[in-house]
């Protein structure tokens, strides 16, 4: 596939059909898109990897349940690549009683307390049963700032947890009963903001076999020039001919920069979150719709978007849904930032198949910032 | 077209289509059907008429918005017909301080307590700003049960408040400004439970020039055999040839059971309130999705159902919205719910074109009680 400076077009064949890259996941943590999006709707809006979680779907309603559905792509009716996270970050962001020792984490749900432990082995045995298409390695998420003497022990016990979760996902990859016996894995690079230990790290992983390698650790309070330090030291050291994927990143001007150093895989909560509160991206600078200056505006969020909610309402009538409360605001702002978001993955594939990557770039950092 | 019995099949000319009837019209009070479902997702359901509310939007966002905007059907983005309800029963339900004078009533609004007047004018002002299909007169809706004398000076008022209506509304379809100048005009039967003083009304308001009869002021307390006694008195004096409607009505049951005694259109937000909760209708009676019956159930909410709903998601994975608090779950039930209501109506109607109402009434109305 053709490439541009660092920048990359791929394209990742799965077991649910092939990705073409770089592409950004939207995240369904519980098996759906927060903001009464349907797996319908996610076709109408151009996304290719829906992104669940394992521990949260661990918790309710139990990998158990799921298996028994026949898989997560059944249970939400998703016939496209799914990714699912392997909930090391929800572990330590959500978890309380947190307990880190060489076998695994203990911990406490966050919803009823319950003690619960996940190591490799359960967080590789948990995707199994959601059978998703990409599983993500079982790692340890530092948080930024954290003592290089820590981050570097982490960092060894992050690695021997690798091949750990490969070891597992091969067995349980031969069993008869496996609903999905194709399930990739994805490796996860960490080493916070010490860029010889990610350096380090890297190296390391890269040759173990995996299907992919994701940047992890990182868009959790670093600075964006700090986040792109990282991606520069790291990809360089990560194996050419696999996918790089750069976890919960970001704003469309982190994307387009991560592109530019070599990034194809990505997802972030954001586009959904901002649509919820009535925040919208367009290629003239962001909305908020809640604003009094749309009370009367006829035209749609973006004129230039073909997304199910520009083509059928106003900025006015959106307005109105969320004065008045109404779920229907959420839906249409949370469809038209993904599809911007999708739309926007699809322009960058576009121009690095026409190698204007660059130029692209720069008028969409214009666009997004509404400088243009 | 076909009658059976007092049943009858018929057909509303109007400016935005023919409604074809019986009929249930799909509440979206504010401009929107509550779960997040779009005029879009209407249309996929068979809504052949959406409700909204005159006294709701003339508080938020204002008709004074709205028109504008070009009207409620530019706004909401729904090219079929559109029925607003009057004002009159919220101004009762809803707003404090309220006053009932010859000219109007004086209340204050339920949102921020400002004051307001509405009259027959200014409602006939507020849908012609709107551009409903079908404006409702404005009425007094007396709570139930009321002092005989009082029931019987307010329904006096009511019409002459209908006498107001009709001409104001012919002023206002005159004027070239008017966004929709054949805007349509029903009148509202009351008189609540006194079966006399209702078909004393509904003479008198028989021989003003309507587009068609609604019975008000039911469905607030009383009981079913009350309500249907009440259908059954006044609908031999209202004109034969106009469509009689009945508001606010009701269960599946209702519904049959009313159309048997000659009613042609419906509303009611129970299909949509019951959704939002998890409870939905089924040709072998209600079910409520929170139940842990439903855990693992991945057959759909109906196996006889065609809806967007049926058509891919189970009970266990809507079960499993709900659980997670994930705003689907809701939009997922109301489609289902107003699909069954909107199909029941085409299976209504084509019964009655088959001369099979009364075999057609009798199956369904075992299978909503579950004893089919």
């Amino acid at each position: 596939m053709k490439t541009e400076g660092s920048a990359r077009r791929g394209r990742l064949t799965t077991p649910h059909g092939d990705i073409e890259t770089p592409v950004f996941m939207n995240v369904g943590t519980l098996a759906a898109i927060k903001g009464a999006v349907s797996s319908m709707d996610l076709k109408e809006i151009g996304c290719q990897v829906e992104l669940s979680n394992t521990y949260h779907l661990h918790l309710r309603p139990s990998d158990k349940v799921i298996r028994k559905l026949g898989g997560l792509h059944k249970f939400m009716n998703w016939d496209r690549p799914i990714l699912t996270d392997s909930g090391g970050f929800q572990v330590f962001s959500l978890a309380s009683m947190r307990k880190i020792k060489e076998e695994g984490v203990y911990f406490s749900s966050h919803i009823d307390g319950s003690k619960i432990f996940m190591g490799p082995e359960e967080s590789m045995r948990i995707q199994s049963n959601l059978a998703s298409t990409i599983a993500m390695a079982f790692d340890e998420c530092v948080e930024n700032p954290a003592p290089r003497d820590y981050v570097e022990r982490s960092v060894e016990r992050t690695t021997r947890w690798l091949d750990r979760c490969r070891k597992e996902m091969d067995r349980l990859n031969c069993l008869e009963d496996t609903i999905n016996r194709k399930q990739m894995l994805f490796a996860i690079n960490q080493g916070g903001t010490y860029k010889d230990l990610r350096v380090l790290h890297a190296r390391q992983i890269s040759g173990m076999d995996m299907d992919g390698f994701a940047i992890g650790g990182l868009a959790v309070g670093e600075t964006h020039d700090e986040m792109y330090d990282v991606i520069e030291a790291v990809v360089p050291h990560l194996p050419k001919d696999k996918p790089i994927y750069l976890m919960g990143v970001g704003l469309p001007e982190n994307i387009l920069e991560a592109v530019d150093r070599g990034v194809d895989f990505f997802d972030c909560v954001l586009p959904a979150r901002n649509g919820r509160h009535g925040h919208v991206f367009t290629n003239s600078g962001r909305l908020n719709l809640n604003n009094a200056r749309f009370e009367t505006d006829d035209a749609p969020i973006d004129s230039t978007c073909s997304c199910p909610t520009c083509k059928s309402y106003t900025r006015a009538y959106i307005r109105h849904l969320f004065k008045a409360k109404e779920m229907l605001a959420m839906r249409l702002c949370v469809l038209h930032n993904l599809h911007f978001y999708n739309t926007m993955m699809t322009e960058i594939r576009d121009a690095l198949d026409n190698g204007t990557f660059s130029e692209y770039k720069e008028r969409k950092l214009a666009m997004v910032r509404g400088k243009l």
